[in-house]
């Protein structure tokens, strides 16, 4: 496993400061500076000794590193290695945390000078809370990590990408940016979607003697909106993203739900039972296999 | 605060098991006598001292109660009512934990003689596991407990249960079956109809190189799927018992749905976050309230 001379943290939020701590912790690289667009968070990272330094400059910030990871919400990904590419050291490892593969990694990789390297990551971590405060130097141990290389990416530079994340405690699986973008979008980025659509039809209901029915939850609802609390900057970036496997989930989620809408309407018991039979052995398969 | 003589628990499962040890352990009954359709599950708990004796004919378990829980499945209560109304003694209050009560309370109340009573209630209670091995004697309290008169209910009879639902720990609210059933499709059947859907369309998804795309599912999709494991039968009458209101919200849920999806498709990143945020107050103002 290589030390890293100088790692470079853009973004030091959930994502950022637990691989900033878990890399510290490990002694993964020598220095880490940070970057980001709340001066403040990163006085506050460098209090904490999560960072040694900070620069809200992007190219002062990445012009000594030999790794940069970005761990801003997608959207904001191209633009910056759009900035930084001209200040990339040789040899310079570049790649990110973002949910979204595809089109990321289309537009980022031609963009990176021939000295340095891209490979994409997404680590299955972190919640419906973001933000430094929420940081932990445990976040990624036991989780998976999802590495995305192409035809284009360098053998030494995915290694190096891989060991990374395997020595912060993740499992990595390598798959292609479609695949994994067809992946997330069923089990990830629909479930979002669905339950920020339940949140919002549920949360202005009103009824005859009461102005808030969701004051009535039991903790079954508490538990399923928990995700309707994402960050909707991000959630926005992950829906557009790719947003062609969302529309293609949600269609096909639709039409599972006016399945079961059809039962319900016609009084079918029988198919009810199997409906919600098959549904408690998935869910079962899910809570033993995941 | 009444004692009673002799309760009668008809469905010594998660619901009427708890209930059982709640209103042992305050002494509220002087006899507790179980009835089920699982010799085996009374057996136990006549066993684990849960309940006094058992009868497994209706008739002889309600012959001596002045209290009558029934905590089956909600389209098994009119059957059972039917068949122990010759057999109830006067002056006994017959109640339930049923989770639909219009419809129940409807074919309930002529069923009743002239010289008992019946309230219909539902605490909200219970998760996605259920028996006897899964109960117990702390599972109402600090949760709410709807009681639902109507124009016939008995003052003294409602009284009564109100106590009963109180002792055990419960917030009890009373309201009209109909506005009951209107809340109740919209916080906790809706949420299950969901996610049932959302579980059977990602259970059988396959990628091109993996048969169990599940197996890639963060912690969201554990969590907002719990709910995919409550037990089919106990839905399926759910739907079906308050189908009218089901129904509807499923399609309210789907004009939202395909709002949002509208959103997406036509790449409007503004409706989206403001999408997202209405769902993030929505989720803040139930966990501060609910």
């Amino acid at each position: 496993m290589k030390t890293f001379e100088c790692a470079c943290i853009i973004g030091v939020g959930l994502l950022g400061g637990s691989l900033a701590k878990a890399m510290r912790q490990r002694r993964l690289a020598k220095t880490l500076v940070g970057h980001g667009r709340n001066r403040s968070n990163l006085e506050e990272a460098k209090k904490l000794d999560i960072i040694d330094s900070f620069e809200v400059d992007i190219q002062s910030a990445v012009k000594e590193a030999d790794l940069i990871v970005l761990c801003t919400p997608v959207q904001a990904i191209v633009p910056l290695v759009r900035k930084m590419a001209p200040s990339l050291k040789a040899g310079c490892l570049v790649t990110d945390v973002g949910s979204v593969k595809a089109q990321l990694v289309r537009e980022v990789e031609p963009l990176i000078p021939e000295h340095a390297f891209f490979v994409g990551a997404h680590p299955i971590a972190g919640g419906e809370k973001s933000g430094l405060c929420v940081s932990s130097k445990t976040l990624f141990e036991g989780t998976r990590c999802i590495v995305t290389p192409t035809e284009r990416t360098d053998p030494d530079a995915l290694k190096q990408t891989i060991d990374l994340w395997e020595q912060v405690g993740t499992h990595v699986s390598c798959m292609d940016v479609e695949e994994h973008d067809y992946i997330f979008g069923a089990v990830s980025h629909l479930p979002h979607v669905v339950i920020y659509a339940l949140m919002n039809m549920l949360g202005s209901l009103k009824s005859k003697n009461h102005d808030e029915i969701i004051s009535f939850s039991g903790a079954g609802l508490k538990d399923i909106t928990r995700i309707a609390g994402g960050d909707p900057v991000m959630w926005r970036d992950i829906c557009l993203s790719n947003r062609d496997s969302v529309l293609h989930y949600i269609d096909r989620f639709q039409e599972t739900l006016n399945h079961i809408r059809g039962g319900i309407d016609r009084g079918e018991g029988e198919f009810l039972v199997r409906e919600f039979e098959t549904a408690n052995k998935h869910r079962f398969h899910l809570i033993e296999n995941a």
